[in-house]
C-alpha cells in the first residue's frame, strides 16, 4: 500500500511548484482532494439494477430540450446537447427529434412495410423478412431542415438551441435498392413516396436515384433497435437529406412517375425566396458548421489555454476542412478534422486557443468536398432573404466577454 | 390520398405471384396487414417526456445480464446482448459492467486525480483541468480478460452468455502522455500504478511504453460523459489490453521503476500454464470473434436466405479478414468487413448464406493485421492447458439443428 498521508504532502507542495505550462494545476491549489474520498469508504451500487443503464445523476441536465413552444405536446420538436457532447456519436436517448402527431406505440410483430405502384410485384414486408435482407451498417448525421434559425435569437442561446436539430448515429438496415430490386422497379418510376404509419401518416416524395443509392430501410441505431421517437420498429434513412424526409414508422413506398405533391410539399418544407417564388424539394442540407466549446452559455475561467472544438458536417459528402476564427473573421486558422472522417456524418474539429482574456469573437466555417464553403450570415441573406424556415447553415458567432462569458451574436 | 383499399387488394394478389428471390415474401402471405394500424388512429405519445429517452417497451429483453451468480450483489458482471445487436457500436445503457466493490456514487466537483512518484512535479487535476487539455476521440473496444469460456457450457447458451463481456464505444479524452509531460516523467520510470476510488481501490500496473502509446484519461463515451458503471467521471483506457487495466473511477496514477505487484497481479488476472507456471501481465487481447446470427437461441425459420453476421476484434490492431464455415471447417469462405475496418475496434463482418434446412456448424475465425489466425479450441487447449480464467479466444461453433434451432457446441 501506499502511504495515503505521503501522497498528499507531495500534493500539496505542487502549491508552490512550477509547471512544463502553467495549465492544469492553477485550478487545483486551493482545493486538494480529500485523503479518501467517502466513496470509497463504502461498498458502491450494484451493477445489476437497471439491467438497461442510465447517466449519472449529476448529468442530470444533460436532456434534450423543447425548442418552440407548440399548442399540444404532440407534434413537438426536441434538441441535443451539443455543448454537452464529444465526439461524434450521438447517444439514443439524446438523439433529437421531430413528429407530427406524436410517436406511435408499434408492436414490430404486427407492423408492415407495404410496396406498390409502379412495381412488377407489389409486396408486403413484415420486420423479420426486412431483416433477413443482408444489411449495412454506416455512420450518418441527421439534421432537420429547420435546424437555425432566419430570425435573431436573444442572448446566451446555447450551441443545443442554436443547431441542435442535428444529430449522428451508426446506421444499420437493409438497402432501399434491394427491396425495390425485390419488387421489380417498373420503367418510368421517378419517385416513391414514403408513408409513415403515425397519427399524421407523414408523407415525402423521393427521387428514384436517391433511393437507388445509398438510402436505408434502417432498424437499428448505434446498436441497438431504433427508439420509438425515431422511427420504431422501421425508418427511411436518406443521408444527407433534410431530416423530415427520412419517413419514421415507415409503412409504405409507392413508385410513381412524378412527386406526389403531399402537404409537406405543398404548404410546408419549402423555400420562400425574396422575389416570392417558393424553392419545392430543397433536399440537400448544405455544409454546416458549430462550435460546441466555448459555446453560449458557458464560461471561461480565466485567461490560458483552451481547446476549441466543435461539429462540421455536409450533406453533399465529407467535410475537407474546418476553418477558425478567433477575431470576428479578419484572420482565420486550419482545425484539425478528427479520424475517421466520413461522407454525410459528423466530423469532430479541434484547435488550440490561447485567450488573453480580451473579448474575442469565435467562428467556424465548414468546407466540404465540393468546394463550398459555409457562408456568412449576411452572404446567406444576400442569397436566400428572411422569408424561409429551412435550410439555414451561415456561421454562428459566440462573442467571448472578458469576464470570460460566452453569448450568441447575429 | 391513396385509396388503402386498392393497396391491399394489390398486396393479397402477391400471394399467388412469385417474385425475384423468393426470399421476403413467404412468410407475408398468410399474415396481411390491417388496413389502418391502430397506431395510426390515435395521437401518439408526447416526445418531451422522458427528456432522456429510453428503449420500447418490446425490447425489454435487451438488456445486461449477470454472468456468473456472486455472493453479494456489488463485484458482480453483467453482458451486452451481443446477439440483438447491430453494426459495431455499444449503446451505452447495454456496455458490459464489472466492478469489484460496487459502482461508486463520484461528484465530479470533488473528484481528484493525482500523479505522482517518479515525475519531477507531482500534480492534482481537477476534471475542469482535465477537460482543458487537447482532447482526442477513438473507437475501441474494451473486453474482459474473462471473456469466453475454459469450461464447457450448458447447451443453449446465447452469444452474451459466450462473449459478452465485449462491448465498443466511441470514447473521448486527453493523452495520458499529455498528462505525463506535464508531470515530467524521471529517467527510469518505468511503469505506473493506476488506482481506481472505488471501494475496492481497484488497481493495476501499467507499462509506461502502453502509457505514452494510445492510452486515454477518459470523460467521454458515445458523446456523453461516461457511464457511472463506466467509471464516471474519469476512466483509464488501455487499446487492446484486458478490460480491467482499463481502471475506472481513476483517481491516481503513481510512476515507478517496477510493476507494483497489486493483489490483481499476484493472486488474479494471470494464466495457469499445464506445466504449473502462472503467466503474469498478459495484457493483450488475442484476435477473436463470434457469429451473433445465427447464434445460441435463436432461431431459423425455415430454408432459404439468411445473412451470417458477427463481430472480429483483435487487441493488436485492425482485423484484416474473417473467415466463415457452415460445415464446422472444412470448407471457409471470406466475409465481408464492413468499413470504417478500425483499430482495435470492434468490426463487423458479413456473408450471405442459403440454407439448406440440413443440420449445419457455422464457425468464424478473425486474421489480424499481425497475420495472427483465431485458433480451435483444441489448438488453443493444447498450448494453453484447461487451467487458466482468462484470455480464452478460441473459435465458438453454433449448430443449427434441421428444426431451425441454434446452440452452442464446444
Amino acid at each position: 500500500m501506499v502511504p495515503r498521508r505521503g501522497v498528499l504532502k507531495g500534493a500539496a507542495a505542487l502549491a508552490a511548484g512550477t509547471t512544463a505550462t502553467g495549465r492544469a494545476v492553477s485550478q487545483s491549489r486551493s482545493n486538494l482532494p480529500p485523503n479518501i474520498p467517502e466513496w470509497m469508504k463504502t461498498q458502491g451500487a450494484t451493477i445489476l439494477s437497471p439491467p438497461y443503464g442510465l447517466p449519472s445523476p449529476f448529468e442530470k441536465n444533460v436532456i434534450r430540450r423543447q425548442r418552440t413552444r407548440t399548442p399540444t405536446q404532440t407534434a413537438a420538436t426536441t434538441t441535443t446537447p451539443l455543448q454537452d457532447l464529444q465526439g461524434i456519436i450521438t447517444p439514443n436517448g439524446l438523439h433529437f427529434e421531430r413528429d407530427h402527431g406524436g410517436v406511435p406505440a408499434i408492436d414490430p410483430d404486427q407492423h408492415r412495410l407495404m410496396v406498390h405502384g409502379l412495381v412488377e410485384r407489389p409486396l408486403i414486408f413484415t420486420m423479420d423478412d426486412l431483416t433477413r435482407f443482408p444489411s449495412v451498417s454506416r455512420l450518418y448525421f441527421i439534421e432537420c431542415s429547420g435546424n437555425g434559425s432566419w430570425n435573431v435569437l436573444p442572448p446566451a442561446t446555447t450551441a443545443q438551441e442554436s443547431r441542435g436539430l442535428l444529430s449522428c448515429a451508426e446506421w444499420t438496415g437493409v438497402p432501399l435498392a434491394t427491396v425495390l430490386a425485390e419488387a421489380g422497379v417498373k420503367p418510368g418510376a421517378a419517385w416513391l413516396l414514403a408513408e409513415g404509419a403515425d397519427a399524421a401518416a407523414m408523407t415525402r416524395s423521393v427521387p428514384i436515384a436517391k433511393a437507388m443509392d445509398d438510402a436505408l430501410l434502417c432498424y437499428s441505431q448505434n446498436g441497438e433497435r431504433l427508439r420509438p421517437e425515431q422511427g420504431y420498429p422501421l425508418r427511411l434513412l436518406l443521408p444527407g437529406f433534410e431530416g423530415n424526409m427520412s419517413v419514421k414508422w415507415l409503412r409504405r413506398l409507392k413508385l410513381g412517375d412524378q412527386p406526389f405533391q403531399t402537404r409537406e410539399e405543398t404548404g410546408q418544407y419549402s423555400d420562400l425566396m425574396p422575389n416570392g417564388v417558393a424553392r419545392q424539394f430543397t433536399f440537400v442540407m448544405e455544409a454546416n458548421s458549430i462550435i460546441t466549446f466555448p459555446s453560449g452559455g458557458q464560461r471561461l475561467h480565466g485567461p490560458g489555454s483552451y481547446e476549441i472544438s466543435g461539429l462540421a458536417w455536409s450533406g453533399r459528402g465529407r467535410v475537407t476542412g474546418v476553418e477558425v476564427s478567433t477575431d470576428g473573421g479578419r484572420q482565420w486558422r486550419r482545425a484539425a478534422l478528427q479520424e475517421p472522417v466520413l461522407t454525410k456524418c459528423l466530423t469532430r474539429f479541434r484547435l488550440p486557443w490561447t485567450w488573453d482574456g480580451a473579448p474575442a469573437l469565435l467562428l467556424s466555417r465548414s468546407i466540404d468536398e465540393t468546394g463550398y464553403i459555409q457562408p456568412s450570415r449576411a452572404k446567406l441573406v444576400a442569397v436566400r432573404g428572411l422569408n424561409s424556415h429551412y435550410h439555414y447553415n451561415a456561421i454562428q458567432p459566440w462573442q467571448v466577454a472578458a469576464d470570460g462569458t460566452v453569448t450568441y451574436v447575429a
